[in-house]
């Protein structure tokens, strides 16, 4: 069967609250703050790489699922976090207020505490209906940890410290810049694809092509997003454009210009797609999506 | 041989450091931030019960180290995104200043969030150890699983969410305080129990005698946290009194008094050596603990 988007993103949205375990009505509030920024829309892209990558090497979507849930809930917490008022302290996401200036700070900062703590825990439970099945259960743990080293200290919230970082010490070294973008955005996306294709069964050739892709993707991805930052209106962004240039920010553009910015994302969708060349028809997913992250305008 | 606080406390400061990944140069600060709340000093209550359940029940207290540094990072982050300003608001822990007084309140949400997914990354990379022994494999995704319940909504987070809301909202009620007690405090020590006894391979006889302790212990540690907020001193606390009271929280003592909360501090305790019963000279440790924390002054 095509991997489709559409297909795997509603997947995902039909099932995103289906992990999260009941919360006592004494605390409805934390499930509330959890639900309102789960269900505010995006792309769903981390997911929908992660169930598509499972599917391509031949592998059932629906049993990946409680994995691609996982990492969206990780997505979601790290967009409550960065929101909040000690971080990038933004009013807008996606259209709507974000998660602190509905519910305050100290709720948002224990909403994205409760995703990031029930990414693991769906995780685990799922891995209980493996008891019985060694290599599977042991494929599980693998992509589990995959999620892990993407989102952590090696990964996400490393580059989210940079980050921070990087204007307050005025280090814009390209070294820099890179290892924010690896880092912040490319790790999770690497990690995405490594456990679907864990979960699918992959063999390490498949393994080693696909996450030099993704690495590539995921660094295409911040390019361009640095780039909507400043070229980009509130109605399309969902959010207001030129935050970046009033953070002081450390980006592509503000270290090599709009046209150096648009060069690279281009370069970096060759590098993607290079990785896919020994592959026909069935990786038209992901070949599809590279170009089609590269052009987008939100 | 003897279960010895002293030799378990040592243990996990030991090796406490030793199950964070390389953190990159470029992100030295998050190591450091993480670094400075984990050598803060401190009990080290959780880790300790867990390996000492685990040797409780014949297991190698070393085999569990990873997962009891786990749950002490787990707790230490829970400390860092307590005290933020959008929080408690405190200066103070542990006779040094919070980790957003040292690093800031972006660098201190970010060294949390950090530790929170350390301790997953820790738990599943010692799976890693037992691919080849089914058994041993089980018992620990099922302890890592009880150690993420008792953090999570169903836990410490929805726990905190309450703790925060209970003044907002006026709600004072009993089954607000029991809500928040078990969940913000007892949910994680029971968790520490119940991960050890899974390493340990207990019989379930004594899993639900010794979880039935736990929920009791955690249950006086907060009631006695409630008094001493009242009672103590900044020397003997290492933060400032009265902050409970100054932050309008729901405690023990606000709702039933002092003489109320050391009646019920007693109660917690017998309650919990009732559980012990059935054990011999093995329960020492246990019977010794909970009977020290409830006169404790700090």
């Amino acid at each position: 069967m095509k991997i489709q988007y559409d297909v795997l993103k509603d997947l995902v949205e039909t099932h995103l609250l289906d992990f999260i375990p009941q919360v006592n009505p004494l605390s409805q509030t934390l499930f509330d703050s959890m639900e309102y920024s789960l269900t505010g829309g995006g792309k769903r892209l981390r997911p929908v790489l992660l169930l598509a990558s499972c599917q391509f090497c031949g592998g059932d979507p629906m049993q990946a699922l409680p994995y691609a849930c996982a990492l969206e809930y990780i997505h979601t917490y790290s967009l409550i976090h960065d929101d909040l008022p000690a971080m990038d302290d933004d009013d807008l996401r996606r259209g709507r207020p974000t998660n602190h200036k509905k519910f305050g700070a100290d709720i948002a900062t224990l909403a994205g505490d409760g995703l990031l703590n029930t990414a693991f825990e769906a995780m685990f439970k799922d891995m209980f209906l493996y008891f019985d099945q060694p290599d599977l259960l042991k494929r599980r743990i693998t992509a589990a940890y995959r999620i892990a080293e993407g989102a952590g200290v090696q990964g996400m919230v490393a580059g989210q410290v940079s980050d921070v970082e990087a204007d307050h010490e005025q280090n814009s070294s390209p070294e820099m810049l890179r290892h924010i973008h690896l880092n912040k955005t490319a790790a999770m996306i690497k990690g995405a694809v490594s456990a679907g294709l864990e979960i699918g069964g992959a063999k390490q050739e498949v393994k080693d092509h696909l996450r030099k892709y993704a690495e590539n993707l995921g660094l295409e991805f911040q390019v361009v997003d640095d780039i909507l930052d400043v070229t980009g209106t509130a109605e399309q962004l969902g959010k207001d454009p030129h935050q970046d240039e009033a953070n002081g920010k450390l980006t592509y553009v503000s270290l090599y210009g709009l046209e150096g910015a648009r060069k690279r994302a281009s370069q970096l969708t060759e590098a993607a797609l290079a990785e896919l060349e020994s592959y026909g028809e069935e990786a038209e997913f992901f070949r599809d999506l590279v170009v089609k992250l590269e052009k987008r305008t939100h």
